[in-house]
């Protein structure tokens, strides 16, 4: 492993093949990733994708993707995937779910039917959709949450994942990984890393962040985190983010993360790219001959012009989101070779330094 | 170019490639074939699509897609491209539209604004698109149609043609493709035949079919129409079809097809088989481990099952969409080339007979 900083680059070696880290995880919420086929996300560079526990125990059902093969199967993904516990959807229904120490109960947003989740039962499904990398069933601690509660949430987190330690069924290039909660509060947070290194996981995820505290707020909480975390192991920032967080994630000894923002911004017209954010719905755009992003090796840049991509959003065309969230998991997955490069020569800082200047001088 | 019986095998010299023939050709309407990227559409054996004058013209406008170096370029498509006149569209707009001896005045569909298609201003729009084959402005008469109203309509459109010809500005490898007309009326058809071949075209459609008549009546107007055209210049049947539509025409003598069904299909779920047609928002879909088509090439049946692509259907994944209109252009390329294989080892027949038993079979 090569480190500069704080920062980390290393490879992961999973039954699925390697995975050099930091690495971005394209989300593939209900086995796909949005607007994309697997041969489309694979040329973006990307080499791990994210599946949701609580979408496919849905549709179309944990027992139904193991008859079927599996996920990677399913998806044309033989790569490896991460899974997220289902606890993430399922505390975000409000009124349509009931917490207890066992577990959660909830009806679905489909057609309300009543479900349970429990950590047994999300270790069994992540273990029926034949995931590589299974994430134990946590409760992410709302925000703002005072130090009460907190503390009251992240002790039931640790207990869950005990539990999901348990019922995990350990396999060669399979790996189980615990979260950190804690909200904003450093002492809980360093009690909570303490607590899953006890119980010791296959790697580290830092849970309860970009829920609207602010990256200013993350990044404080990421300092008084990930000093308390092995070396050894990687480590994930769940549900983020922006380039910017992915730079100051990195910075901060991150080494996976996984985000809708490029697949979701891609459909709405939004691209990231080396001189910062363009919406390709606006007029500006309608008589540009240049490529969405000149220095990008993706279709969107290399075949056509910001001028089509206007057009496509325009009329509401599909290929418009096909191509620009092609662009966009391309745009991320360059960042982070390049910030993958960067640590090895020791020159992360600089590199940061240079693509931020290329956002402001957009 | 090889015969068999009515049919022929060919090929088509252009300025953008060459097309063998029999063909069926993609419908790009608004400078993209819904749900594809151009390497997708390429990839199904698709060597020439067709942009709808009348979007076009509205979206982005035929002196934009001038501006930012033609059709070909802006959607990635270096391909031969064959334009429609606009009258198709505009002649649909019904209450938004009037007709005269000069051209037609609408309104568009988005936003209400004016505009005016004649003759010649449809021959220097798709000329200011770059197309590869133009065709005529014609008024597609209605059905049903007296004969009075057919042959008036006819007579129109002939007249029309005239001045398209004389606005063509001839170029080594583009083509001007004159439009017979006439409703079912074998009289009728024969005279516009008689007319157009006076004018002189390098090729001939047969529009006005496929608005209700049904297959039937199409047939039988083929019939009396194909045989008052010449022999060494390619025929296209506007509009059609359906596989069985295409195997129909080919028999009588048509060298060119395009129609909106295998994408359109595609996007709601209907995939059209070697054995038939298949739904694959059906239920008994769910747990199928079988690809959509056994025998096609295609990604939706070699990556995945017809149980991952009802999944997708059932949970609005764009990717279903884009599958499943990879797989029937695919199918329709297929079909294609079995015909121009076929015809040119005079088993035309032989194929139809077996295309159709496993259409049966399904």
């Amino acid at each position: 492993m090569a480190r500069d900083g704080a920062a980390r680059a290393g490879i992961l070696q999973t039954a699925h093949g390697e995975v050099e880290t930091p690495i971005f995880m394209p989300v593939g919420t209900a086995a796909t990733v949005k607007a994309m086929t697997a041969d489309a996300v694979r040329s973006t560079g990307a080499r791990i994708v994210l599946g949701n526990t609580y979408h496919l125990m849905l549709r179309p059902g944990a027992e139904r993707v193991a008859a079927l093969g599996g996920l990677h199967r399913l998806m044309d993904w033989p790569g490896p995937i991460l899974t997220d516990s289902g606890g993430f959807q399922v505390m975000s229904l409000g009124k349509l779910r009931t917490l207890d120490e066992q577990g959660v109960t909830f009806r679905s947003h489909l057609d309300g039917t009543q479900y349970r989740l429990t950590p047994e039962r999300s270790v069994e499904i992540q273990h029926l959709l034949e995931s590589t990398i299974t994430m134990v069933l946590d409760e992410c601690t709302a925000f703002p949450a005072t130090h009460a509660q907190a503390e009251s949430s992240m002790a039931l987190s640790m207990r869950w994942a005990a539990r999901c330690k348990a019922a995990f069924c350990e396999r060669d290039g399979y790996a189980l990984f615990g979260i950190v909660q804690g909200g904003v509060f450093a002492d809980l947070r360093a009690r909570s890393c303490a607590a899953l290194t006890e119980i010791g996981f296959d790697g580290y995820a830092v849970g309860g962040l970009a829920v609207g505290e602010g990256q200013a707020a993350m990044f404080e909480t990421l300092e008084v985190t990930i000093p308390h975390l092995p070396q050894d192991r990687p480590r994930y920032l769940m549900g983020v983010g922006t380039p910017d967080d992915l730079l100051g994630g990195v910075l901060r000894g991150v080494d996976m993360f996984d985000c809708v923002m490029p697949t979701r911004a891609g459909r709405t017209g939004r691209a990231y790219t080396s001189r910062g954010v363009l919406n390709m719905r606006n007029a500006r755009h309608a008589q540009d001959r240049a490529p969405v992003d000149a220095g990008c090796a993706c279709p969107a840049c290399t075949k056509h012009s910001r001028a089509y991509l206007h057009h496509l959003f325009r009329c509401d065309e599909m290929l418009g989101p096909m191509l620009l969230t092609w662009h966009n998991l391309a745009y991320y997955a360059s960042l982070m070779r390049g910030m993958r490069a960067a640590i090895r020569s020791g020159l992360l800082v600089d590199f940061a330094g240079e693509i931020r200047a290329g956002w402001a001088s957009g």
